[in-house]
């Protein structure tokens, strides 16, 4: 199998200029399907799809379950739905899902027509739950076994059936109404004599997974518990289904870009593969709200427009007081935000986490109105001057910790997501904050 | 054992009113260790020193591996090192690993020599190898065996085996000189016949870790290639120990923290059981950063005071274009950041990714551009300030988008973090253009 190194970009590059098919397909065909996926992210749309051409006969099925989204919408909307399919029928149910789940529904409805009657039946009943629910990535293939089996007759079990999913990691057991009771590792099955019952080394500190559970909350679980699977059960408590690590860290990503893309406002659909006016569409919602709140705060500046003309040098240094209340703000934000997505943050520390942020806004607050004020008072010569930018940046920092801290678990308490559109709302309070207190406060002292 | 639910949070509480101790201890007992530690994260300091005190002779080893490493440091410097050597000694290396690391060097050292013999010099291996690489992650009791191995042989094999780890899911199959050619996962011997060579049924591309590779780059091979387990060889190519996917997600949570932490400004170290003096220290050079790129847009503005003084409309809605700016370039560099990081930017795409969002821009600009000058015009009646705050905002959220994705990608280039300070720099370039050209082009449109 080739390495995806810089010799063979380099040899491909070439391939591509020459235009040689024949090497093209074989340095394609030759990479694990991984590193194709990735090979084909990298390229522009138009080269996209004559590399796709080239390749469209010997679809690689691993392949697909590695295509970034929008890439995979492209490769849909170019090869059969017979091609389509015969490559799905090779893949596990659960990575089956997730390439299924990803296709137009006309088109979803007529692949899975095209697949052999087992494999449409699991990968139906798998779409029949919701989107990011444990059920949409488990795998239905589960190896579960009777709680008196022994060690001797599970090896004997699995080397006679020919339904085992590609990845295993544990033996359920289960009892007489299917329910688990318990799992053993692999590794335990392998280092038992032979005539030891399961049930005396299993594991029964099991978490289950309700089929309808969140595949975030799924996720903390395999985090918190170093699981490498866990079974998942339906409404009546039974053996449905088994969740494996690999998924879990594909959402685990999922969700840390959710949180990351949404800190910036940036739609999570938002990738570097999607074109350019559907992108510029995804931005525009938030910086509209940013629009809005720079408004805001333009209309209270226009309030002490008269102050202003008196004394421009409030308009030269307001900006300042802004910008350090923002930039604590998003570091009061983004912690707190942490927080809550690691589920450290709860209702019994909720007082002391905001508390500390205040404080350390109002102990930065100090620092920075003493440099300010000397700043300015060296640039500008007023003493009068110094004291009031010193006074509103402190009080501008303090609300920053203060609201930062707060506003993510005031969210999540009302169901929101506390990551989004927080930081525009933050900014906002905090501009407000800073332009009113400097400007207010300089009108009185100053004027 | 015991769920850390609601319910079970009451009881506790109720407890801790009461001082029941023997109530307490019995309760701390009965919670899985990862429930455990977050129950003790929870605590405010002084009662997480007295829960402490509880089970200090009961300690939890499995629980000193999930702490976080600020309370870690409280705990170890609380309990005896007898008693962290005897809790040590129960856990596998490269769990063990991640506890010592976490210890005064002091003190390390001595843990380490109350440790039996076999476990020291494992984990003193363990930590001669860099921090963060591969050496530091994996565990060194790994199951290998001879190419030749038949499946019956295998399990016997295990089955007399006594240093087994606690988790392992692939036999490594070695040369003569311990190089590995392939890799056999558990569920695969197991469903095979006993006289079939392991070498028969092994996978063949792997990918070998070398020792010193960086834990992201271990992580990238991960989750690109759905691995459960990776061999880690010297630098002679010899199979030395394995890295399981449990300790991964780990590290894909702590570098996907850095990445989220440094993009607000925030030390690594910064999490929420941090002293608030300590965590003020931390966000401070960040702040002086922001101070210095305010002062620096601040100077700009003192050069149009004149024009200020006379058109004070220019004060109120200078802000405006700068947020505008600031916004659109967080988002930029934040897809940008987040394309390094998964590699998905790379020398073949970067002019289009660069381009893309340099487009992006210019088009949010002319939208927002028309947005602005129809509100100021209604607002201030004067069609000319219209057009001259829509020049500045389009040709703001262009360099905004040039600059967010190229900054990054420069700063890559270059060697460093890509995520570090970027925003502050970027706010600060968008700041100094936005103030820049709106005031500049007002001087001289409508003066």
């Amino acid at each position: 199998m080739a390495e995806l190194n810089d010799d063979f970009q380099k040899r491909f590059r070439t391939a591509l200029e020459e235009n040689d098919e024949t090497e093209i397909k074989s340095m394609l065909l030759s990479l694990h399907y991984a590193d194709l996926a990735d090979l084909l992210e990298r390229q522009s749309p138009d080269k996209r799809v004559e590399l796709i051409e080239i390749i469209r006969g010997e679809l690689n099925p691993g392949m697909l379950a590695e295509l970034d989204d929008t890439i995979l919408e492209q490769l849909a909307a170019q090869v059969t739905t017979d091609e389509m399919a015969s490559a799905l029928a090779l893949l596990d149910t659960d990575d089956a899902v997730d390439v299924v789940e990803e296709l137009p529904e006309a088109e979803q409805k007529v692949v899975l027509e095209k697949l052999p009657r087992d494999n449409r039946l699991l990968i139906e009943e798998s779409l029949s739950f919701p989107a990011d629910s444990a059920g949409r990535l488990m795998q239905p293939r589960v190896v579960s076994m009777p709680l008196r089996t022994s060690v001797g007759e599970a090896i004997d079990n699995l080397r006679n059936r020919h339904d085992l999913p590609s990845d295993f990691f544990d033996i359920f057991l289960v009892d007489l109404e299917n329910m688990p009771v318990g799992s053993v590792p692999l590794g335990r099955v392998m280092s038992s004599q032979r005539h030891i019952k399961l049930e005396n080394i299993m594991l029964k500190d099991m978490k289950l997974v309700p089929v309808t559970m969140d595949q975030e909350d799924v996720a903390f679980i395999f985090r918190q518990r170093d699981l490498t699977s866990a079974p998942v059960v339906n409404s009546h408590g039974q053996l449905i289904g088994v969740i494996t690590i690999d998924d879990i860290v594909d959402v685990i990503h999922e969700e840390h870009e959710e949180d990351i893309m949404r800190l910036a406002g940036v739609g999570e659909e938002d990738d570097l593969y999607d074109a350019v006016v559907k992108t510029t569409m995804s931005r525009f919602s938030w910086l509209l709200l940013h629009l809005i709140c720079a408004m805001t705060a333009a209309y209270v500046i226009s309030l002490f427009q008269v102050q202003i003309e008196q004394l421009v040098v409030l308009a030269v240094l307001m900006p300042v007081v802004a910008t350090m209340g923002g930039a604590a703000s998003v570091q009061a934000l983004t912690v707190s935000v942490r927080g809550i997505a690691m589920k450290e943050v709860n209702p019994s520390n909720t007082i002391r986490t905001i508390g500390k942020e205040a404080m350390v806004g109002l102990l930065n607050g100090l620092i920075f109105a003493l440099m300010i004020s000397i700043i300015s008072w060296f640039w500008f010569g007023s003493v009068a001057l110094g004291i009031v930018i010193a006074m509103a940046i402190m009080i501008n920092l303090f609300v920053a910790g203060l609201s930062g801290s707060a506003l993510p678990i005031l969210l999540q308490k009302m169901g929101y997501d506390p990551a989004v559109a927080s930081s525009a709302f933050l900014t906002s309070i905090t501009d407000i904050v800073g332009f009113y207190v400097f400007l207010g406060l300089g009108a009185i002292v100053l004027l």
